[in-house]
């Protein structure tokens, strides 16, 4: 890894950003056909937090925050900063002081697979956050990383300038290039849902709207009217 | 395993349940000479929820929630939902329309040993769920797996038709037959808690309460005033 | 280990300790110098918990409580509970009577390497914990343990009458012998924080603030305007 | 949990235990259907390790072995201890004096979803260990448990009695009911596959001897020559 | 995620390949600048194992091994099969019929951020294989995946025909076009080395080696010649 | 944290380690009353590995070992390094080069709450590690932390000069001070184990050896002579 910072990158368009940030990482991410999504363990650390933005990535070494100071430099409003480590990490990366600084750029939060700190001053702020982990513990400024550079976030590949999608089930990431063609899926699948939870809501069954039945059939299951029918319990 | 989905099973009490439901988790595992839990891996996915109700039991395969359709048809009001998987899994297995399909049809909540999705959507719905994770990862429906059998959920066996109580504190199950018995202890218990409460908030010392000192000494502890009464400091 | 339980200790500064409390985990763990902390894996159970106190130590073993019921009597108002455990153990120690009892002592708080329960009762009494787990799993009283000696919880040594500063951000420990010098250089700190807080939000950049341009640049940082300067993608 | 002891169980007949035992765990677990697998995490403590017997079930507390001792006066020659917790616990619940007691009644392993110790030594007396972790610490022997009653470890439903199969694999349960059934059908497959073996040697593809092209495509797989085929790189 | 399958894929040269084996995963990790490594719990499933090829990568399904059929006709001798998986899954995905038919087609050996099984098989045939875990558990081949495409694999992102260098202390991963650059690198560092290993054995320090006294006396590093000196124990 | 280096510790007479560790870890563990234990996730890298010294520690910051030179100069024919972290780390913080140098100076083995990479050298050059990990990757050698100083490694607190047992078993610490009575506590219980193991080889029950049967009776344990007298299954 040569470290280096590249200032400007393409960013994805802020109004599909904004449309794909109102549907949310569910069908944003069905939409894509179930890719792009970040490990689980990266988590909201307030409830009912949402953010979407283009992304500026950064690769840090554990322990070491430099290199966010260097990325925020490169920040313009409607960006989201995408924190990856060189090492499992759970140290307290980024925290109010960087967070003042971001929001005052105009970034609609981080995205990171290290730990933050002042959680409690971040959700006064209104600055949203998901992370692997909360800590306390600070970090050193002594070895360089990466701005800019495409990083493997929490399991998933972040190029500079993906749009991120954000919310309480999780962080997916859509390629600048497709995302104008995942909006338009997951607003087909949005209208569809719709029409789907009316029906479910009205007792209709998901057996029938999907017409599962028959395919079960085919799979082989059996149906038993109760317990006695098995004639053995494995 | 064949593929099998039983269609009826006998249920608890409906007044039993409830009554369960309003004693609390803890207080049932108590009563029930502590075992029926659920390993606490498995967390409510929002604050304060409560729930108590039957089980309807599903075994599904890792990332695949095709069973959970075809138990939702079995639900009747007063049921939980218990999804056990037959790998570790984390996928999102249940998520809004399951959940607006399931109170529909009366089902008080979800049990599960993977993960859950549109937890937003859950809550402003008020279907409390608990599960092991949340993602937004989806699921195919593809393998069968089982419904109305015994399964093992987070470490705990569950049959069809168990009592299934779960609030901020964990999830316990209770056998259908035994439930009456064990509602009866739970209730002597909280009733000896009441007053037990009242002493200790009033400053009298468990200790003294449970009669703790003589059996203290006769295991050997020994109190001193200072740490400088213990010649080394293993 | 030969089971002993100290009566008396000596005890922090009460304003001292409450001064701490104020600033914070995060400022504490910097200003005495990035140590102090418990791993981050003790997380409190609400959100917003803050408290500031004494440490009275607990050495327990697994799935037994019997200690807690011995440290209570040696409470003084403004202690702060700490229970280590011989081993892994995730079994609810503590729960809503204990709470109430160390309540009426004083205790400020709980802080535990186990699990707790009742967690909403205990967030309905106002009793703020920091704990591994969550599980209503009770525990026995069968095996002694340590009251009021040093011991290691969540990865951090703790002596009798340490501070234990704790909020949403995790907790820290600070030697009563060092506690008025961290103080001091706490509040400095802070202080010298208000400052760059201001700048930033005016839009200053960490990069100047801290004067790390010399520094990136020293150790190597090559900065590029886009990714096209980059020959090979390493 | 009622702490009872089972004396007499019915075990499995030791013909068929010693076929499924030579046919290993990963056949046997298909055999039956992809079931009755233990966790992963329980793994042997020393390679190319292999044991084969009739259940005799332990349900233990966290840090306590006292109901193993209870445990071997049951035993008899080809039989396969399984050694189940009420909580997640590492500690060293057994080691190499249980080793020598459980070996000369003719024991054949131990399973079990807690720590061990003394491992060196088992390995040295050819007692075969299947365990979740290694442990130099040790129990308590004060709190009840069972004997003999079905337990869930690791996971997995096991019964007094039933068919223990477990090499470097892991380890595999087959219910004594329908042990003779998962016989047959684990030497048939056996069998089968050897012809498979053979071919695939030879360089037959999976894709030919099991038929899966004509799968592929109706299921959508594209094959494309080279990567510069794909307009885009999601 | 389109699934799709490439055939034909630029490979490393053999030449170099077969050098950066022999160097060894720690010594090619260094000379590329820390980079490429998989995360440390891809662990060999057998001491002692070594292997380093082209990269032939495979997306799969949790629990789905479908793709692994597909890859294994597009191997030539000298290749690695890379395995990577949407979801966290410790599955079997792979065992001895698998590896029968790779050993067959040349391939090298195996890297899987899943689990595998057949494992005595699988050493007993001399086919190398780094995996997250072992399991019995079998996998179906119903949903379709990825062969040969940019895959995340443990954390780390990984190109068909990039090197693959595997050993005792883990999996990196070369691209094939810094290939030659990094095996330079890697040999100078081996000679450099070698050298410091003679010094060291016969005694000289490492600070003295590397120059280290003077930077550490710069960075603040305090001797003293007892503990006696430290006048508190911070 | 004040960086220190304190170059003279005392050390445990030599007679006694060597003693202690021809007892092995779980003699001497419980000889001290089961305490002094690190957790059970530090595993020897090589099986069959054994050591025994006096304790040289370390506390390194997450990825980086330049303390670890620092501390080589300070080692003695004897001593064994004991190497603790700041945060949690898995990186290969110890290597061939660091075993050639400790070797030299007569250090019989490390123990680290960090990880070490090439395992396969090490193992030929005979130099015993304990690690929670195996990682390729590299450390820097830039912020500085201490050397003989009180540090907690893997959950347990070590002081310069203890003496450390180490085998397959795991890791126990022994204070200096209290050695010689541990000692003498272990060859007692060795002497007993001795006795036991012969009994128990013969057949004759731990139940008996140990007196259990009463205490069980006295303690409510119940036998039945088969699972058709338990009126319910509970």
């Amino acid at each position: 890894m040569k470290p280096v910072a590249v200032r400007n990158i393409e960013r994805a368009d802020g109004v599909t950003i904004d449309h794909l940030g109102a549907l949310g990482v569910a069908t944003v991410h069905e939409a894509q056909g179930r890719s792009g999504l970040l490990k689980p363990y990266v988590r909201p650390i307030h409830p009912r937090a949402q953010a979407a933005g283009s992304a500026v990535t950064i690769l840090a070494q554990p322990g070491d925050n430099w290199m966010v100071h260097v990325a925020v430099e490169f920040c313009r409003p409607g960006d989201v900063l995408v924190l990856a480590c060189t090492a499992d990490n759970t140290d307290g990366m980024f925290g109010d002081l960087l967070a003042t600084s971001a929001k005052a750029r105009g970034v609609r939060g981080l995205v990171t697979d290290t730990g933050v700190r002042d959680v409690r001053a971040l959700e006064d702020m209104g600055f949203p956050v998901w992370a692997r982990a909360v800590s306390a513990r600070g970090t050193v400024k002594s070895t360089l990383g990466c701005v800019n550079v495409p990083v493997v976030c929490a399991g998933q590949l972040v190029h500079p300038g993906d749009v991120v999608v954000a919310d309480d089930d999780g962080v997916v990431v859509v390629a600048r290039s497709t995302a104008p063609r995942v909006l338009a899926a997951a607003r087909e699948r949005e209208a569809g849902e719709a029409d789907k939870r009316e029906k479910l809501a009205a007792g209709v069954l998901g057996l029938d709207i999907y017409g599962m039945r028959s395919k079960l059939e085919a799979a082989g299951l059996v149906y038993v009217d109760s317990a006695s029918e098995l004639s053995d319990q494995d």
